[in-house]
């Protein structure tokens, strides 16, 4: 047997610890020829492949980024006028042509959508769940997560001791478009005094009122941690919220915009494992011939499921999430 | 209502993260009175306790060790000739006189089963696990785990070099006395090229087999990572391993002993919600008036068990464990 | 004899570390009363002050932030209509009231300004150097600076991985408003590209040069690290060069912000000591009767050099600094 | 021109920036051909080389460990009759059929020893200093130290809290076999109440009474810092210390080996710097025709020293530096 296998989408920290898994497992133990995909579906429609060997896979587990590389390409993009191009052609006879008998996509939503589609074009095909922001429908936690979250986390610990020297007002913006689960954990972990989620909104009065009764409390400082896709109307959610505070508390209110220090790097001993066992996940869907699914973790355990359930769907925090409710009865807002 | 808590056995990051969820939960949601016992059950006999305040839990979240103190006073230890002390009796009468309403006791093995004594005597007890060998019954993770796992891979990270620089065998010695699970996950996250575990015992033959292989293959240096508790018949089970494999392949052979700077230290951002969230649910029982019981996690949310059931177990690395089974396929040898 | 201790200023790692240093030398050798005087100079205004014992400076010395708070109290500060307060005038009084025999002043440059001044009006004034941006005439190193460079070179190899892995242009933007030492030491120990100091000014061509000269060489990415002081017309130097740098090489650009992370948090054990050393050498000063001084380290030595010789001054990088021409001659651009 | 470079003795976070140093200012300031020699002088022996490229040192900065190699290898070691062996002549031969213009050495003092014979044999070489224990003569500072350092530091800070939790003795066991560089440093940055060093040696009864008054005052944990290479009589400083000290104090001791983790890693910062710097330093001196020479460190600036004043020599710890005599003030027993 041979597989292809390729990393899509944007860096996460634990993609080469998933390529070991699925690419030592078929190489060492099922024997099958493995073929690195170069940058992508990119790699894929201009055969930029390499073979792998045992070398190809050594030294790689908690190295940052992807040794394939990776790209934003999507195939099955329309044109302006919404036509198809004929790269899902392209890549269909390319995969023949490299003799694969089956293919590994890892990737976030973006890419489990095209593997959906190639999937249902007859291609074997297995993805693998890549996000940072954790909000892949399908497994309780991806890889990247853990790693995101020790990072906000450190920041959020060394804000704390500016916070409370000059009698601040940090307020911490991390990643998360949708899902505020890196604004969550690193919140809770980081011990912070305000967190807002998209999924919860927030209302301005509250965060306030909240910052002010600390202040009235002896603490005349306050961290707010949120996350990017928090919608408040304006364009950079930090950078609205430290002027309103400021000129509501009357304290001083400084901002601090994590970015892409959360997406890279080694990756977290938990995400190194979670990455490796997804990856050797896959490997088995392959030999059981359990094609167009995307493996994942329940309840501790590596389970699969149908990439037509995956696509198009985001796994939010769940406004009761126990965390949350846990975080509530501490004394942390949450802007309500 | 009037709550006591305490830690008790040895050393773990994350119990005053725990003692934090217990005591904010207790005084801010609940407006319970809450009372620190300090040096574990000695501070019951010795009426050492000091009330808290919301102050008192304030930036301890990610701090090492305990602000209250720990012991190892066996409270029910029998004398020589087999007759209990008036300790039992004494932890009875100040638990009254304090007033309390419940006793929150976080600790391991041997505290969970003092625990279950008081509460069958008829104290209000409720248990939280801490064990960085994550051998508990009850909980599928301990808080302090994640952390020693951490500590443990970034040394082995770092041995790496060392062991590849100079073509050598380095044999780590983790914690664990009766479990693997340190040695294991560590030793997964680590890249180990062979992973031992008292729980599958080991044959040095095939330890030796796979070292003389990896050097066979252009591969002359091997990280081994094995538990305190693997059973060699020695005293150290990484001073015999190294010597009996220098000897048999004629490899440079070095051991390195982590020790306690596993059990030490800032808790990881997983281990404070782990414990946070731990410490929340404890407090809730006692709210809800279910004594007896140990708080724990099972497939990500809250539970509890009986005391009963936890005192006297350990819980082991199953020999068919999901994480071992994914190794092996990886090429890592467990030793057999 | 008896001594007054306060920080004033912007947050630093070291602060506790220094205070440490003057208060148990004083306390334990020298046998000094030694007051804490909190929130810098308002605490001198207000006579919010602690009488230190051991107990108050033991624990402290890896801690982040400042056990006495901090404020940016100017009491010299003249008002619209150029007249001086009578905040002077209170101080000098405080400070005999208060039986103070000298006054230890950790602070930036605006604090041994004031430090300075109040020399001038006859009290016995020793100035200890803190600032992360290295800027201080009068000592080689100012400790902060070193933990400062560690963290903005941990974030700087975690966007490596995303750079390489996506083909993209990373702008990093460090501390230092006049004076780029931490930009240069980072950018170099982080392998940086480019790196851009405000003493050197640049080029927007010979950068956008550079950046198209490694695409062509295979190398579709690079990591420019420039300080916040860097003169670009603009409000955010990092802002403005990613969008002029995108638009000119039409590769993607993205900027990230270090911000406050890299002046909180435990300080790196050169710092440590760096601080631990400056602190001593204050004690000393004291016993000797050397006022007016401001201590520093020059050589690997402690040495002291005259307030009025500091103040108003700023060590900027000398255009032909040792580190960048290593740095040109490895083929970084510094712009030009 | 063409030169050598090749990395020899034992593993120093550092060593691959000092190759990237040298090779990159070669290759790309000065246009030489670079070749890299595998394993130590066992490389010269056996013509193991390859040519460097700029691809070759790139991506390596902040790698632990040797792209070379190392071994310890020492062709002037004399047979057990006391004859040289033909192994100088060989490395002589290689040296010019290789067309080498120049070689240069980093490594240790074993190294630079080799050096200056080859040197003497009428070799252009240059010494590149390369130790963790900081005891080379002719620079104040080697790479690696601060790693260390860092790594001890850690740990330290980690015992800290088991210490006190439980009331112990950590005696901890850091690197330095005659030089005691590595225990002074980590132990003032990692607040030890006890140092112990090689060069001043120790008086048991002090240490004790050390320990026994800290427990007076109501501290019954201290935390025991000392070099490897201290002389008690016994194999293992630590362990007879522990035993000692429990034995005369009562006091649960507990001892902790850090052993190869302070070797291995990234290297900090500073060290990348201090390499980088020292690599490009060597190329200069070929460049400029400096043969027999070793670079070093003196004063913040790039120096180098005749081979034949390295070679043999031991720079230790001066009874009377700086920082013992600080620490002393802070109240910190060097055990006499």
């Amino acid at each position: 047997m041979k597989i292809g296998i390729l990393s899509a989408g944007g860096d996460c920290p634990g993609i080469n610890a998933a390529i070991r898994g699925v690419g030592k497992t078929a190489l060492l133990h099922y024997g099958m020829e493995v073929v690195g995909i170069h940058n992508g579906f990119s790699g894929l429609l201009d055969r930029d492949v390499e073979l792998f060997t045992e070398r190809t896979l050594s030294g790689i587990l908690g190295r940052g980024g992807t040794i394939l590389g990776t790209s934003r390409e999507k195939p099955f993009k329309k044109s302006a006028d919404g036509y198809l191009s004929h790269k899902p052609q392209i890549i269909y006879q390319n995969y023949h042509e490299l003799g694969l008998d089956a293919l590994v996509c890892i990737g976030g939503n973006g890419t489990q959508k095209t593997a959906f589609k190639l999937a249902k074009m007859g291609l074997n095909v297995v993805g693998i769940p890549k996000t940072i922001d954790n909000d892949l429908y399908g497994t309780d936690f991806s890889f990247g997560f853990d790693t995101a979250v020790s990072v906000a986390t450190d920041a959020i610990d060394r804000l704390h001791s500016t916070a409370s020297s000059h009698k601040r007002v940090m307020v911490v913006e991390v990643m998360g478009h949708s899902a505020g689960w890196i604004a969550l954990y690193a919140g809770m972990a980081g011990a912070a005094d305000i967190i807002l989620l998209p999924e919860l909104g927030y209302n301005l009065d509250k965060v306030n009122d909240k910052v002010i009764e600390r202040a009235q409390r002896g603490k005349p400082y306050s961290i707010i941690v949120l996350a990017e896709g928090l919608r408040t109307g304006a364009e950079s959610p930090s950078d609205y919220l430290s002027h309103e505070i400021e000129e509501a508390t009357g304290l001083e209110t400084r901002r601090t915009v994590l970015g892409y220090i959360q997406r890279g790097g080694s990756p977290s001993p938990a995400d190194r494992n979670l990455a490796t066992r997804l990856g050797g996940h896959a490997t088995e869907l392959i030999v059981r011939g359990e094609f167009g699914r995307m493996v994942g973790q329940r309840n501790g355990h590596m389970v699969s499921v149908p990439l037509q359930e995956v696509a198009g769907r985001t796994r939010l925090v769940p406004v009761d999430d126990d965390l949350i409710r846990c975080g509530e009865k501490l004394g942390i807002s949450f802007g309500h």
